[in-house]
């Protein structure tokens, strides 16, 4: 059995359910004590960050991951206890086992190789680990972020974890992600009987223009790297429940994922003027979830093009779609951030695991990432 | 102390919130049958009824009304305690003393000098009394209008007690109500992650531009009798509440008020255009709250507005604005029905009230009714 497997199994064992580490850390921490990094456990309220670094020199070449995994879901529809790591078919199943435990061995299992081939590599290699990536992530990386800056210690390179391959490893990486804004809309009116409508002011009737507008708008083409721009209400709410109240206000709820052909401030100027031209009374908040970003031809996605080609044979596909990752958090401070991790297909669901063969692969990969950029 | 007051005293002191009756009709049924009434009490599941007639030949003149009274509200909002009938500054206290405890009274005082003068009249005298009309509505007038239906007797002319009134005394009664009718729409669309809006389908979005044209629709204009017809969405959810999922289905509940320039098979006919010609995939339930009804110009319309003007000296207002009443359900079987009581403005509200000068001013003008009716 290999090392990355070995490893990756000792992780899936740990209950490490968001918050919660569950000495996923220290385990990682011991190893690459050992092979020269200094260690900075950075804990903030409930949740467990390491800053780990091989190095004092630019650039810096920086890991990024996180230890904490979504809940087992029903457990009785699991074959295998959940974190009871246990091989079937060549396939490591497990709670964490592809999102994103077996990254973690890999990441590891290929530094420790290549600081044992390259002990005297340029630059420096650093770790940014967290327990709160799947949760609210308050007090994970975007804390450890803050910290760094303050004390103007930079990233140059992120590789993130995170399961970007669709159907074979590394098919697929990341090299950006989209923004996602939130809007949380009140359109307000006068509360009255459906009897009297002249003493009402209904704010369905008054905002479903509005909203049929804003739904059918087209924000932008998108471009080279990001799909256009997309809008959606994810929740709509108004009346009493009775068949003969009009309500005095509605609240709506939506979500933009943005390319980098506009900005927040672009979309919500956009909506505002939409919403006004209807002469709608509203108040509405806004929720910055992250801004987009985009790590375009360069050392890091070079780097990871050709590691990909020559490992697996075959070339990747770098693409910005899907949900938001920490990448969103490392990118702002002038980071080049790509995510490449294994199969993502049973992430966040019963049965979760990941090939063994793949998570070799992954290690290989990275190794050659590092030497790529450090040698 | 004038007789109108003191049975509406009497009838307010019994604590017959929807749908107990305590003893209201048997107190009302006990006077009745002394001046020759033959008295049916009608109890269907939880409601108790009364049918009373004196007389067997047609026409028949029927007293409609209910004995039942909606909740308190706020007790420590009253300044009198609600089932303690209380005269302050020649205003009468207490729930159901507009609405319709009031009424009853002035009917079988009314009802009583009437008899007492006119022992012989024509036709018949009826009560239609229920103590389910703030409620459900099930078990109440209705079932006594099937049971009347059903062999075969017949209202000619139903005076319902509703409190008619705005500013003073008979200003304003109505002479029919508009229709009621009800839809419970469910869009459907498929559920999906916002960030792979390709995957799912939003409803919400779906039904934005379908309910802009449903709510700024020209219905009919109404006639003589009936203002237009209304459209109101009174409620709207759709939602998981989570700002990152597409629902998978949107449900909208609203109500028409509808004139008798259309039907509800009219109304429903064109709503669902309007759905299908959004393509919209939906499923839809009708409620039919009522029918819309018009007493025109006639015996009973006549003898009311004459019997106010010679009561009060002054004009009244036949209207079909405002919310349903039980005529509905009397006037399908061919009656004609009015409705003439006190002044509206506390009805359902706490510290309801009535002027005890009006109940006199009421019982002169149902008495007077009767006299130009069945003399």
């Amino acid at each position: 059995m290999s090392h990355v497997v070995d490893l990756a199994k000792e992780l899936i064992s740990r209950q490490s359910v968001t918050p919660l580490d569950e000495g996923c850390q220290s385990l990682m921490s011991d190893r690459l004590s050992q092979i020269g990094f200094n260690i900075e456990s950075m804990v903030f309220e409930d949740t467990t960050n390491m800053w780990a670094r091989r190095g004092t020199e630019s650039p810096v070449f920086c890991f990024a991951g996180h230890t904490d995994v979504v809940p087992t879901g029903d457990l009785s529809r699991w074959h295998t206890p959940p974190f009871q790591p246990t091989i079937i078919d060549d396939y490591l199943h497990g709670r964490g086992a592809a999102d994103m435990k077996g990254s973690l061995a890999a990441m590891v299992i290929a530094t420790e190789r290549f600081v044992a081939k390259h002990p005297d590599h340029k630059g420096s290699i650093a770790y940014l680990i967290t327990s709160d990536e799947e949760g609210p992530f308050i007090n994970g990386t975007t804390r450890v972020i803050d910290t760094l800056e303050a004390r103007n210690e930079k990233i140059t390179w992120a590789l993130v974890g995170e399961p970007s391959s669709t159907h074979k490893l590394g098919d697929v990486v990341k090299n950006g992600r989209r923004g996602s804004l939130t809007g949380h809309l009140t359109v307000k009116g006068i509360q009255g009987h459906v009897a009297y409508p002249h003493l009402a002011d209904n704010p369905i009737h008054k905002a479903s223009p509005a909203l049929a507008e804003l739904a059918q708008m087209h924000w932008d083409n998108g471009n080279d790297f990001f799909p256009p721009t997309s809008f959606q209400i994810a929740n709509i709410n108004g009346g009493t429940g009775a068949s003969n109240v009009i309500p005095g206000d509605l609240n709506v709820m939506f979500n933009f994922r943005y390319s980098t052909e506009v900005t927040a401030e672009i979309l919500i100027a956009r909506v505002l003027s939409i919403l006004d031209a209807h002469g709608l009374d509203y108040d509405i908040d806004w929720v910055y979830n992250g801004l987009p970003f985009l790590t375009g031809d360069g050392p890091l996605l070079e780097a990871t093009k050709e590691s990909i080609r020559e490992i697996t044979g075959y070339d990747t596909d770098p693409q910005t779609s899907g949900g938001t990752s920490d990448g969103r958090f490392i990118a702002p401070t002038g980071a080049q951030v790509i995510e490449l991790g294994p199969v993502n297909a049973t992430i966040h669901k019963v049965n979760e695991c990941v090939n063994t063969a793949d998570l070799e692969l992954l290690a290989l990969c990275y190794e050659r990432i590092l030497e790529k950029l450090l040698c």
